[in-house]
């Protein structure tokens, strides 16, 4: 195999794309990528033109020789790919923007992810996926698709449930987020700690935390409650926690637990911040038109520190990192979104689940979690069972499993409630909705 | 066996033992009863006399030759017993107004089974219970103990898990109403309905309905999303439903299903009730003052038409229906409340769940289901883990976990909240919880 | 639906034909059957006529108005039928001779259901029964399929998992026949007998066992260690239990269970009886060479007291006492193969099981088993692993599945003999297993 | 922890000592031990003093700083320990050799592990770890016991559901050798092969291997059918395979499959063996001897090269290599006997399995399996019933429940030969076995 990798980007004109390129750049020796193909589709031309422009500048600034093609034909992009990553976004932000401020103004928080918001992030973008899927079948079946594009538990639920592609994983940088964040809380090297991850995307668990292999959970425990010393992510607030909850709970929780465990105190706090026009949509909105300003500078060759106010900090450790492993047949171990098996007792065998893996060149093997802790299971089981009802209804385009899956979110407090935010927000995206406003030939596609 | 059966009634001062009496009396043929206990606390003799003096009437009045004995001697009262009854109410109406107001006074709807009504009221309960499986095993342990105490869930696997009774069942009039709402809709006898129960207490979906073994659930769901034709009880607030969210879930919800997927709804309604003095205990309290009024007439000898007003309309069938089949190994189908083993997937093997069962003389052996409909799985799954978690604090009395129970409620915002009503209930209710304020002895029983 | 039902019946000139008749002519006035078609093939047309000639005797003679239908056009008699049985025999009774034969020649047991002999009935029989679930697919898409044709398990689950009909029920005379010898060896009326079943066709175990509801197993133990005593079948040497064993196994074990506890013992008398030309299918050709002389007798219009001696006992009971529960909706308790759905723990979701059920006009409901007995979860899950590694083998016709199958039989000493009995008796069979001799084109029929 | 490691060893006497000590030897720079005491019983007395002379003599020519101490009070050497390794063989090899040699003589191999003969060394055996592992919750609750003695698998589960004790590893030489024979095949260094290990002890598959991460198992499947290639052990006959059976089985089976996949060979083989006074038993006796003929000489201070014959080849390996990655850490895969949690599906949650596992200082982690195989689920089981069953008799000392265990191992033919074997073994082993002949106190200890 003398010939290095092939990695496509889809969505490769994202302002994440420096992040990734620096990954590639830095563990180059480790990892022998011989060509990088960002994929994206006319509408978003401009942007993959500055990135892709910036990727080569920041390449040839590294001396290493990796080619960057730039391509609106995904098919072609594919042919012979040996590892495709997803991270494109439907509607753009624009979109993300309907996401969240729909659903609070009838007093329900967006949450684009696991939310209303992500039920249509997940609409738009699920049967994207699938097509690219299918294509992968056709023009790669031997590539992993490795999935950044959110909701990403879905997505990846999606594609194994719904096409032939078993070489799928999600990544996310939540759970990369909180060893780096129990890192900083302890004092020490990141690779010094490791957290038992279990759960779903964005709603994941550390069930114990190590340094040096000894537990230091109910230190960390102690130490977020205190909102200064919360372990999150730039789009959620951090408001720390109860702390008799949490030592009841006795588990270290992720930022996204905010949503679920703090629903009344988020959502007050969203609501003023969208009264000040300050939704996370906006904030970023601002900031990625400031960072492809930076982008277009010729003069810049390296990523821009301030890529990392975005929200993807570790992005690019987490999925070369994951690459790197798989390519090297590492067997360290990481958390990522995979096929339960058994692996965690009362999730579907069939379900995505987000758990700490050993990283293999034969793809990433669940540790085994057994029964989750009492106390979680109903929140776990009630996100996945929104996840499976959404992926039906973004696949069928029927009305009726959609107001299904929008009721049973834990967020949306009734079947009234859901109904109007679900028909503003159709007719809201309605551009790219078409499994739920043309002929229904999609439907056909659900098993 | 020429002896006939011997009844122990816990609570029997209840406003709802004339129902029980009337079932003894109209299965007397089917079901020798010869002498029916009922036991009452010290502070609640006076009700006891009344309600028993009443029964004895009825006894009487009906020709057939059942003792009734009253007492406050539980113990001897369980000597020898065949079955024990269990339909106390620690604390009284009292209590329960005092569960369902405060969680109202910050915006939480009280529940006074599921919801942080229904934790309190476990809490004040559970330990009675296990006192009285305790003495069950020393005195009569060949007994069968059926609770209709609520929340029935609860204690029915508290009784599972943390006595060496196994002979228990939990009994709820909720499935046998939602028969008999089907039998008025569909205009048959009851005798012809079916319905296919799975699920919690009063957290129990009908799989499917049938008449004459023919399903008729299409017909039934379309018929309740009318609020006018809603299959309810006395003590909640019918409010129809979502045509297509019902169609989407395709089951029968029962009456209780309100609080989860109308919560905004039902928080609204509760809170102008409250307003008017129109809680539900409110309500109940005015009716019991007028049963306990109309039972001290030395006239009346029969069950006067009134009780129905007060919820609990069935029991006596349910109850006596019940007793009669495991009597005699009738083999016919009813919904009780029972352990799991399977039955159910994805509910932990031991716990409580409620299940359409054969109902034998060796208790009730449930028809498998296997894996519920994703849509459901959540929401049972969120109860089956605030059940346990409570079980767990109301048997501890550690302060911890009956704050992690408050704040999984899923009619809980936040951990924020749930520490506020938990203060302000634990206080409240002070009397009635030495577990959480006294010397923590039995806090060693939790295994 | 003033038109009665229509009964279709593959391999109509069975020698037990004549049992089903009879039990549709005792159930009549309860259900309704209007149309019998015996259906059969070229070869096996001379006995259909003259089976076909006495039924019409019978239906004339006990005067109920049922048409019995005879053809070899099994589309043209499936179309618009209620309820298909299937009782046919791929080979008759020549091929079992062989099943049982050739394994002895090699020291190993025949047994022809779940022994090497239940193999090769199985690679004969179930692409025959794919065909004609395929036919009714088209034809008769609502009728159930009640399949008496050995290895009734195997089918069944075949059926399962390989077409689209649900509606498959697996029938077998053990379960009436052990509780017809229970309330022999009590001395009561069949009627108050019960038994808790559950395992495999041929492999099922009474988990308990009731008279009135109360458990007898005890005494039922105790009698059948005396092989005198021993509830078993006219193709089965009983021979008694040691009592110590099975006390310790505590189950009241099925007549096959002879072949697994007492391989040894077995094997032994079966050479014996092979010596002496007593080979279970030679007893049975004799049998059913003197059945098919009374059936001529145009006087006979009874179903003949001899053919109890064939081995079929309770058939026409167990067939009709189905239909008929069905038919009404009856919610009785009956024993018999259909998919686990989690019933029985341990055993695969999608498995044909045998088992306790109640009958309701939707089918058979499994009563909840949960976990087996540790002992004999073993055996169960041995016969179930050859069970379906063997349809793997039916359908594809693949000789190393088939291989694998053999050597994996518990009766089967090493992969070695393995080989020699299936090489053996693939060259006997081969007329009638084209999926092993002809292009492989069945082989993508399986999923 | 400036202080080194206790290490405890019970059986210290053992002929297997010097190779655990010449483990601690290689790897005292990574494992800091600083004592290694060597317990043993009265009996053994001369055979410990033998080995630990020679144990201290390849300490201090290695130059580490190890002291060894030698004792037979149990309790104390315990005191404090880190590491408990038990190596224990109650009644010495006298007692192995009426575990083969009874059973050959009713015409049923003895197979001292999983066999009739294990089952009597599980009865010996049991009782003795329970004792530790009581001593061990007093004096050295946090300590970690690793098992060598077989049968690993039941006295690890012995370990897991009869004690308190949950830190508890079994241990056996065939995964490692299995690795090893791969890297012979292959010729490759041992570090380059992984194999994903599952299944029980010594009833453990290869669900694949792989060099370098790419998988082999094709190629190892091929050479294994000979003979001659056979990844064997000094123990165990290498038959070689029929090849179409190993492709469709395509696993690759452990040496103790033989037992279960040829039993008519081996078992003939065995017999004839038995005649010429070459029993296994026989052969290691003479082995023993010679060794402590050498162990006895001044002038050896390193591992006689002869201790390779006697059958335990890597054992030193395998337990500093896993004392060594829990002592820091490492996580990396081992496999190793632990408690399943679900990793295996259809195997009890609390059951012991042999497993891949990441070895860290919390123990090790089962990596996940899910469901096997459908072709050997069913021995699988039959071994882990057979398990189940012996250890209850083993702490009962229950001669119905010895009986069924011994009735459902897949190498007995029938209850009845069960019973002679069993009869004859009781009153061989008569003086090891209190728990069959004096007064039943154990059977209190049996939950
Ligand atoms: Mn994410
Ligand atoms: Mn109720
Ligand atoms: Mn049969
Ligand atoms: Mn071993």
């Amino acid at each position: 195999m003398s010939k290095g990798l092939k990695i496509v980007t889809i969505g490769g004109g994202s302002s994440y794309t420096p992040e990734l390129i620096e990954g590639f750049i830095n563990y180059h020796e480790e990892l022998p990528v011989s060509e990088i193909w960002l994929v994206d589709i006319e509408a978003g031309k401009e942007k993959l033109e500055i990135v892709g422009d910036l990727a080569r500048r920041m390449v040839e600034k590294a001396g290493v020789k990796i080619d960057v093609h730039l391509t609106l034909d995904r098919k072609k992009a594919l042919k012979g790919a040996d590892y495709v990553t997803t991270q494109l976004r439907v509607g753009q932000l624009a979109a993300r923007a309907l996401d969240e401020k729909i659903p609070l103004k009838h007093g329900v928080i967006g949450q684009e992810t696991n939310g209303p918001g992500g039920l249509f992030k997940a609409f738009r973008t699920i049967p994207i996926i699938l097509d690219i899927a299918r294509e992968m079948e056709e023009v790669c079946p031997d590539a992993w698709l490795i999935n950044f594009t959110n909701p990403a538990g879905m997505v990846t639920e999606a594609v194994l449930r719904h096409s032939n592609i078993t070489k799928v994983i999600g990544l996310c940088n939540v759970p990369i987020g909180m060893e780096r964040g129990v890192a900083d809380l302890m004092n020490v090297e990141p690779s010094r700690v490791r957290i038992d991850f279990a759960g779903l995307n964005h709603m994941v668990y550390g069930l114990d935390v190590f340094v040096d292999g000894k537990s230091v959970k109910d230190q960390i425990i102690n130490l977020i409650t205190d909102p200064a010393k919360a372990v999150t992510m730039k789009n959620i607030h951090a408001m720390g926690w109860e702390p008799e909850f949490l030592r009841a709970l006795n588990l270290f929780p992720c930022p996204y637990h905010n949503y679920y465990y703090k629903t009344g105190d988020v959502l007050a706090q969203e609501l003023k911040d969208a009264e000040k026009g300050e939704t996370r949509a906006e904030v970023v909105q601002k900031l990625e038109e400031g960072l492809f300003e930076l982008y277009k500078d010729k003069g810049l060759a390296i990523k821009p520190p301030q890529l990392e106010e975005r929200g993807g900090a570790y992005y690019s450790d987490a999925a070369v990192r994951l690459i790197c492993s798989m390519h090297s047949d590492k067997c360290d171990i990481q958390a990522v979104n995979t096929i339960n098996h058994g692996a965690i007792e009362g999730i579907p065998y069939g379900s995505a689940i987000e758990i700490s893996c050993v990283i293999t060149k034969d793809g990433p093997k669940p540790i085994n979690v057994g029964e989750l802790p009492v106390a979680i299971r109903g929140l776990i089981q009630q996100i996945k069972s929104f996840e499976r009802v959404s992926i039906e209804a973004a696949i069928s385009g029927n009305y009726d499993t959609a107001l299904l899956a929008m009721t049973i979110n834990p967020l949306v407090p009734s079947d009234r409630v859901a109904k109007l935010i679900l028909d503003e927000m159709l007719e809201a995206h309605k551009d790219f909705l078409p499994q739920f406003f043309e002929k229904k030939e999609l439907q056909d596609n659900l098993s």
